[in-house]
């Protein structure tokens, strides 16, 4: 073919996949209700990505960041990494034995669940510290997919990957569908969420930031080179740590970024502090029937996981945050309710 | 238009697109001579990026990692950013004058470039450190930005991105338009080469893997959220630190790397020691007409920037790394020559 006749074809087809594309968008919200919160997103990205738009975003800069635990997935009644390293206990003492009789080992061996959700964050610390160093990086990296790929929640009875909220992935979808990059930004560790973030939520490694430990390089007895999981903590990407990480891994201010407690509150300053178009929204959990209702905003108990204070929430509303109420912005919470 | 002839319009095109990149194939080398270091390239290409090949390489891990001082521009007689510290003294010193008459910085304000020379690496050390942190990272970006557009190297009289290997920004090319994600992976500071990264080789920010410093999240007198660099290394990307950097940032193994000294050793063993097919490159300095001739590879005087030693030639040699002679294997070396 000759050039122009390609051209011409390329503006043709790419006009036509622009076109359904747009015709989709409602589609591609199959799982929220109307309202101000679904409104907010398709006004930001309309007045980032529509050339001409005083607020256009160009490609390169359209980034946005989604925390993880209680905004990708379920973080009730315990972080997923917090119980695969409670569950790879019994499994670690086999291979170093002296541990069996040690607190806070035994207690989380006893299998006794009212002693283990009592154990110190101190407890906690060393136990998070043996099942998550000292091995290679792809050695972990394997264990951690086979737990993903097989552990089960006590409440639904399903896989973790199967609690991840269906409103927030079209988000992505959408996101992505418009030229942006989603990032996932972790205060769980980097090496745990890249292990099922590319199957789970279709983003890759590289675009995974999370609390990070050092590794180290060194070489097998062959003289193999390989990696080792160290425990020293070279970012804890939680609080200011969040727009620490970004600038560390991406470099760049986020557009967009969702959140979902205190530990998001300065991701979600940092990324309305730029010029022009900013999205930033709060998931509540105020929906106890389809998942849970936690934290002072919704007048119940500080459950130290997820935290959203009234703080919080004064803060969004002043700021021009949108808060999304599970209950009434999502349809549906999970893939496997509208099968 | 109806879908199947969407599809087999867009495969039409695809291939038309396909065929004219193989053929031009030999256009995206105009700066380098035939010889083994350009057929290493081409056939690792090849063996990655056909399909049906048994070396193939899915898309989302075609990884490529460049050194940057020494394997993407001049690196001698200085590094770059040490020049840029070093001449950053004085405006320093206009907002810290207790640091006048204080060492090293008297020395460095002297203008005398024989006692500069002889500067302690501890020396150095306190200048990079207070000419590299205690600022917001918006400011620094634009001090850096400005620098690049206006400092020029003393040998040729250009800028020092002009000074920029053209063999190598044809190599990146080449891999990006062959599905290749190019990210520069260097000893340098992580901020500072991502001032002029995304202009100079099309690198974005975010595939900017340095050396890298904390940086301290809070807020300025008017409530704003601001990001302050802080004299604290969190990366050393030298030697070991650049696999664990590349896990750290990346977090997949390179299928091809790029360096020039004994800095870079550790990150092509790494790149190589995964399955399937690998490229690892080293470019020697052996030109002392067109660039410079140095190391111990060369029976030339180590002269501690980007050593090349024997070692590292024995084991490239022993490993089938493949190494770039500038002399021979590079038919211009910077873009202006060919002007």
């Amino acid at each position: 073919m000759k050039p122009a006749i390609v051209k011409s074809l390329l503006v043709a087809v790419t006009l036509t996949v622009l076109s359904s594309s747009l015709a989709r968008a409602d589609d591609a919200f199959a799982s929220w209700n109307d309202g101000p919160a679904k409104q907010a997103i398709l006004d930001f990205v309309k007045a980032t990505t529509t050339q001409g738009s005083p607020q256009f975003v160009p490609p390169e800069a359209r980034i946005a960041t989604f925390d993880q635990d209680g905004t990708l997935w379920v973080e009730h009644p315990m972080y997923t990494q917090v119980t695969y390293c409670l569950e790879r206990v019994p499994a670690l003492v086999k291979t170093r034995p002296e541990l069996k009789n040690k607190e806070p080992f035994k207690t989380v061996l006893s299998g006794n669940r009212e002693a283990m959700a009592k154990l110190s964050q101190d407890d906690l610390m060393k136990i998070l510290v043996v099942t998550l160093t000292g091995m290679r990086v792809d050695e972990f990296t394997a264990e951690a997919k086979k737990w993903i790929a097989e552990a089960k929640d006590q409440r639904w009875k399903r896989s973790y990957t199967e609690l991840t909220y269906q409103p927030m992935k079209e988000v992505m979808e959408y996101l992505r569908a418009n030229g942006y990059r989603t990032y996932i930004v972790t205060g769980g560790g980097q090496d745990f969420v890249r292990a099922y973030a590319e199957q789970t939520y279709g983003i890759p490694p590289e675009q995974v930031v999370g609390s990070a430990g050092g590794t180290k390089y060194g070489y097998d007895k062959s003289g193999k080179p390989l990696l080792t999981k160290e425990p020293k903590l070279l970012l804890n990407d939680n609080n200011a740590g969040k727009p620490e990480g970004i600038h560390l891994m991406i470099g760049r201010r986020p557009v967009a970024a969702f959140g979902n407690s205190t530990g998001d509150k300065e991701m979600l300053e940092y990324t309305k502090a730029g010029d022009g178009a900013r999205l930033a929204m709060l998931v509540l959990h105020d929906d106890a029937d389809r998942e849970y209702a936690y934290g002072p905003a919704q007048g119940l108990p500080d459950t130290k996981v997820g935290t959203f204070t009234q703080a919080l929430y004064d803060e969004a509303k002043k700021n021009g945050w949108t808060v999304i109420s599970m209950k009434n912005d999502w349809k549906v919470i999970f893939a496997f309710e509208s099968r």
